[in-house]
């Protein structure tokens, strides 16, 4: 893949490049440049997750070496949104879940790791470098910083606050080039940006990528039940689901369109497939789209009733879902261990 | 020494006891218990550290383990008194200074070492259980924890928040039994006693001595130089600060008054000695006192004029001073280098 088909193939569907200029040269200089992801190991994985899951497909198909950060600290430092005698079991779950939709998408991971945010950020020099960064933020700075991720309240703690800190030294104690992330994370990774070369390091490229929409609007967030559709919830769950999702005829807070378009048309595209929607003749039999534009024109247009996108959609996240659940079904304690009671 | 005496040498001149049944039993239980005060590497240091280093040798002498923490990194939290770049000359200049002192004070240094900060302070458990306690507290909690020794302006750096933190966590990961501080530090201590329980840890002793007010009232303070002697200054500069010091006829606010209280009539009765005040005889002739107490009745009475205090606590200090002076002096390039152009 030449350097430009790469920079295409890794801008598709991003929302914001820190900056494109630099991912160029990037490509330029090296063959095998070094990108991650770090994920915050704190609630169960919902199909929001399959839109960097993807990305991180292109990546490594635009030639990158990618490891995906099981964010076990960060997960602490959130509120504690993974108390931290679960914390073993929030990352083993993590990294099946994340294999399973991996090995589920058919995406090549040769030069795919993954790491453990514990397994590097206490290293000494990590520490002191925190240290120095807590230094020299002012407690404002790091608050909004850290505001589009971690959610304050009145008590809100400390380590929230640290939080951001942290994902500016991974870049640099992991030795990366680019740090992906969700587009929640922009102020995060511009934190990042700024305060790296005050410690006489470089900054890094970022990238990020829309989040997908609820499907009750807003962003799809683990916790609220009825926004998401978790990756091991049953057929019938996700029939329900969709079913009853807001679906307004626009493109805005749809997260049944926005699925379709991230991670659906993506995924049939890399394959070479294209979407059939099945309707009975006499609402004008079944269609075929080749690309997501084609089906939001007519969606928009009202040509395609919501009840057919609605009835594939649930019909495809089954598809995706089904070697997922089979495959996390035979570990099923340990979902049961790092969401005890749950 | 038996446990009743070396409780009333720990408690003498003490202002507060967290809780004085604790070390009464620790007394009782171990015949070495382990203390600690742990000294931020900070500012240049000044006469008001003569109170602790005495407590010191009290600890010594009732047959405690004592540590002299010198906190590099608390020196770079607290708004990064210590830049990053000096923190080995100001470890360096506050072990050659506070070595002096004690050798000025003549304390026995069979139980007592140096440790410095960051040689544990980086350690992975350590640092685990700072993200751990940082989870655990709000971010009020930990201000108001730090509000008495960090100084929290408009831009307040976060690292003054995680201080307090740090400092609780010293007391378990050097083992200690016993931390000693200035009544600045009564928030940090009270933090360490409520927070170290919920990681497991026991709560420790905390002693805590009143903190010498400064020449020109308030605390003495490394920034303020007027209201200071600093441990270097020349004998014709302790004499003009002593004799422009205020010094009313009250205890409250008078620097003058309390380092006789807790510096100069200890170290007399420790090594069994009187304090002469020389005056001419038309004045009432010299005077000798054996208690500071006499000596602070007769003052509050008017029988001892300020110019005469004034000139005994310029010439006892100069004596105490004299020996240090000689021996930083030989390590002279030590002081520019911990305080470049100062």
């Amino acid at each position: 893949m030449d350097v430009e088909e790469g920079f295409n193939l890794i801008k598709r569907n991003t929302q914001e490049i820190i900056t494109e200029q630099e991912l160029k040269q990037l490509l330029e200089q090296k063959k095998h440049p070094k990108g991650y992801i770090g994920l915050a190991t704190t609630g169960k994985i919902h199909i929001g997750y399959f839109i960097p899951i993807i990305k991180v497909g292109d990546f490594l198909n635009a030639g990158f070496k990618f490891t995906i950060l099981l964010a076990d600290i960060h997960a602490h430092l959130d509120d504690q949104k993974a108390p931290f005698e679960l914390l073993d079991y929030r990352v083993k779950y993590y990294k099946e879940v994340i294999s399973a939709m991996i090995g589920a998408l058919g995406i090549d991971t040769k030069n795919l790791e993954f790491k453990r945010g514990s397994d590097f950020q206490l290293d000494k020099n990590y520490t002191l470098d925190m240290y120095r960064l807590a230094a020299l933020n002012t407690f404002d700075r790091c608050k909004r910083a850290a505001a589009g991720v971690v959610r304050f309240g009145e008590n809100s703690k400390l380590s929230g606050f640290i939080y951001p800190i942290l994902q500016a030294l991974d870049e640099q104690y992991m030795d990366m080039d680019v740090q992906y992330g969700g587009i929640d994370q922009r102020k995060i990774l511009a934190f990042a940006r700024e305060n790296l070369p005050k410690l006489g390091y470089k900054a890094r490229v970022e990238v990020m990528t829309p989040m997908l929409p609820g499907l009750q609007g807003a962003k799809m967030s683990a916790s609220e039940e009825k926004s998401k559709i978790d990756l091991l919830d049953s057929s019938e769950t996700v029939k329900s689901k969709i079913n009853s999702a807001h679906c307004p005829i626009a493109v805005e807070d749809n997260g049944v369109l926005a699925f379709l378009k991230y991670v659906i048309f993506v995924n049939k595209k890399d394959k070479n497939k294209e979407l059939t929607i099945k309707r009975a003749e006499k609402f004008g039999g079944s269609i075929t789209y080749n690309s997501y534009e084609e089906l939001e024109k007519d969606y928009l247009n009202k040509k395609l009733h919501p009840m057919d996108l609605k009835n594939t959609v649930a019909e495809e996240v089954n598809n995706l879902l089904e070697p997922i659940r089979r495959k996390i079904k035979e570990k099923e304690d340990l979902v049961e261990k790092a969401f005890p009671g749950n």
